[in-house]
């Protein structure tokens, strides 16, 4: 077994991802969090390039890290400065970074083009800028930038580069496909011919995902011999983004015969914390068919995968989902089979046969209600109110019934803002309350309107906040079409303990949201009581 | 050159993606647009297992499809039943699709495991499926499902498997990474391992994504002599989903050296339209960081990117971006933007000069509203409504002024339908109309007021029909969330002549959808009044 050198470049080339946008305080809480995960290295940014960047090595110096080695990241000198005058330079060795890495030009007409130098004069660029970080004492990973275009167009010039580089004292050669635009095989080619070109270097590769091959070229370049993989958290990254350190961490370890190594013994299990912590610090809604880590990875929807997996789970998982700390999940949707029940039905606690007849109803009402639009996969808290209300289970009762609501929506003249008011009635413990409330639009009237009706009689309402509203039309029909086609409305909620989400299908979207809305309102209230009782059980 | 067989599975394993829920119209709009792209083979469902995938076969063999040709999928029949008495090989047969797509076990383990019966049953069952259908004389592509994972396991039962199948006379075998954890060296391995067991056999490949590699292992198939790939648009599919055809389509056209095609001459510009109108058919947020076809897969941030594009744009970009319709983003600056406002203007008939202030003002504006989630990059009738007021043209008058709406929703009891009346006053055409309608709830009550009441005065407004009516609610801000979070209302209108969208946001749903519904019907009455202007001048 050996290991290979992860460099995470989330801080830096993630940040240039264009929804991606991190504060000083966001890289410091990433950086953390990828130390925990074991990272090698962490590059934190380009120090001189902007405020953020110059700060975080200052602050990350202070928070004791356990293991990372923090990159600063900067370029070669610019070709009218020496190394000794040259800003870039000096701010790189001014950030007390014990790693520092330089990118370099090594496709020739980018120097020509780009640079406007001739290639002999760039060769001396790279050289002294090397050698000059190289005094400084600070361990120097080259990054080759445009490598392979380079290489495809003219070798001798790329291979002049890196030459360069290695012998002003580099330690780390990485080969960069800056464009993204390489195949796996053309990567690996490159690899073994620089390794007999320059035996004995280490070498690493820092690919991009415009082919959606930023994964395999990291893997074709492991395997042709590179040691230091450099990539990104959940791959997000400039364009398309970078090789995905979330995808390539858990291949390299699960599926290599235990030929490589990247984390500690132990760390893979945080993998799927990490992506998603990023993701919120980010501020990225998470991508659900994220590899290994996302909420679908492991989700089971056809029928016959679902009943396989219920036999035996690796039938149909390429890996244990638990190593990566993510886990199965069985989706519910018009294409389920009563398999989908038994196991959904587990999942809250209850053992049901494949045959018993409730399972059968169920399945029926589960797909029709979904052939209607509901959309079960996601509402699994509705689904889990259906499926105990049909099993008849203490603890669902209804906590409320609704005797009217009303909402009135006025309007006066173009530029005036609409007004929003809703009133509720409900039977409540015996009680009717009737109550009253304005609101930012319909539905969040109603929504006030039903929650003050019933605060008094359930205090712990208050704790349940509403996070997320989606509203879809479903496709028209010719019974539904234009404004008063049907609308799919999912609620989802949380309180201190847990997140739900709840549906509500109609032509009326004030009907829709209200299923939903009484919904999580009954799943919460359900909760709690179910929770008294199961303490009290336990006590 | 040769070509590669493009089949198409986004209506059938696509629809197996956990947030996809495709109905029966989705279905047949993605398989018309599929068909323009000249996509060979469209998978449309498993005909017997819902009534959506039951209706479709029966629906698209009316439409007329160009070139493309649709594939039923079901499975090798039931281990307890003969072919003869099989449903699902009934329900194939029946959906009368000239090409029938059967999976069929080849790991033993899933044959012992998951149907219970012994490897030499399973045989027959293979051998009696294909042979079945083929006498209904159709086309078959066997399956071969967890291919890799059988032939890693005991490659004889695998290869014994598809043996059976060719000899019973399937037209094609397709080799299926089912759980998608097999690396492309694995991949390519087994492929030239049954081009010498089985020589001149025409194979295909079935990868999924959940090792972020789906798009590698496809290549790595074709590489080693498959000539069929199948895939999704999007990449979209069970778990982490399927193969993503728009990487793979651009990768074998441009990158193979004009090795491989996949598509008839011409059509590759065409794909990011489609990339875009599948994910909007689906209610999908496209992906951004997408390859090839993402909003920012030629987006460029990074400063010393932006300044060498500038140059020369091949310095950072692996394809030219129209070669699949795609384009360059670079970073807005106001001197961009006021650019676009210039060829917006002129798309729609007016020369504006860039330094002319009404293009700074609008510039503005239109930024302005966009960072408030205005989508006008969907609804250009809203933008030329707000383009023709700014430019003070003739033909945009106020066609009526609202005085006051109201709209009033009740509900009696839990079971019982909600009721929806609105009452709408305006001024019109020195007239004021007071008049009220019921409708299938809110925004169809309001709707029909606003048509009731300007009908009289413009009888033309009775050819105007909505045709699509989009909600999506905005990201929550501290200021809006839950309930009362923003939201963006797209409507789609149509006569005899045209279409054209108007947007509306509002955190208040009826707000946003009145905004949408008087842009409608004023960009309908400003177009008739415009139509016979021109007509006069004409004349």
């Amino acid at each position: 077994m050996h290991d290979i050198i992860i460099y995470d470049t989330t801080l830096r080339d993630g940040n240039q991802a264009e929804d991606v946008n991190l504060s000083l305080e966001d890289k410091i809480k990433i950086t953390l969090k990828l130390d925990e995960l074991g990272i090698a290295y962490i590059e934190g940014g380009w120090p001189g390039a902007s405020p953020v960047d110059t700060a975080f090595f200052k602050e990350i110096a202070t928070c004791g890290l356990k293991t990372a080695r923090i990159a600063a990241f900067g370029s070669t000198h610019h070709p009218t400065n020496s190394a000794a005058n040259d800003k870039t330079l000096a701010a790189l060795i001014a950030s007390n970074a014990s790693t520092l890495t330089i990118v370099g030009k090594s496709a020739e007409v980018h120097v020509r083009e780009a640079l406007r130098v001739t290639p002999d004069r760039y060769l001396d660029v790279v050289g002294d800028s090397v050698s000059c970080l190289k005094r400084a004492g600070r361990e120097v990973i080259f990054d080759a930038e445009h490598f392979f275009d380079g290489f495809a167009d003219n070798p001798d010039f790329s291979l002049a580069v890196l030459k360069k580089a290695l012998e002003a004292g580099a330690d780390v050669l990485v080969l960069c496909d800056t464009n993204g635009g390489t195949l796996p095989q053309d990567v690996a080619k490159a690899v073994r011919r620089i390794r007999e070109y320059l035996p004995g270097t280490t070498l690493g590769i820092h690919s991009h995902n415009d082919c959606e091959l930023a994964v395999a070229t990291s893997l074709a370049a492991v395997e042709a011999g590179a040691v230091m993989v450099q990539g990104s958290v959940n791959g997000i990254g400039e364009r398309c983004g970078n090789a995905n350190l979330c995808s390539l961490i858990p291949i390299l370890e699960l599926k290599s015969g235990g030929a490589y190594r990247c984390l500690p013994e132990g760390r893979l299990t945080l993998l799927c914390g990490v992506s998603n912590y990023v993701a919120e610090v980010a501020n990225m809604a998470p991508f659900s068919r994220q590899p290994f880590v996302g909420r679908s990875a492991f989700a089971h929807k056809g029928g016959i995968h679902v009943s396989a997996v219920n036999r035996n789970a690796t039938l149909y998982e390429h890996i244990p989902p638990s190593t990566v700390g993510n886990e199965q999940r069985v989706l519910l949707t018009e294409l389920a089979g009563r398999g989908n029940i038994v196991s959904m039905a587990r999942r809250f606690g209850f053992h049901l046969d494949k045959d018993e007849p409730v399972v059968k109803g169920l399945l029926s009402e589960l797909k029709d209600k979904a052939s209607h639009g509901y959309d079960y996969a996601a509402a699994e808290a509705s689904v889990e109110l259906l499926l105990l209300r049909k099993l008849g289970r203490r603890g669902v009762r209804d906590f409320f019934h609704l005797i009217r609501f009303r909402v009135l929506e006025s309007k006066q003249h173009n530029d005036a803002r609409p007004l929003s008011e809703a009133t509720v009635t409900l039977a409540v413990e015996g009680a009717t309350e009737h109550t009253a409330a304005f609101g930012d639009g319909p539905v969040n009237a109603l929504d006030s309107a039903l929650r003050k009706a019933l605060s008094g009689f359930y205090p712990r309402l208050q704790e349940m906040r509403l996070i997320d509203f989606k509203v879809r039309v479903l496709a028209a029909t010719d019974q539904y079409k234009g404004t008063g086609s049907l609308v799919r409305v999912l609620i989802e909620s949380a309180d201190q303990r847990s997140k739900w989400v709840t549906v509500g299908v109609s032509c009326n979207i004030i009907e829709a949201s209200w299923q939903a809305l009484i919904d999580s309102v009954t799943y919460k209230l359900y909760k709690d009581e179910n929770e008294n009782c199961t303490k009290k059980l336990d006590g």
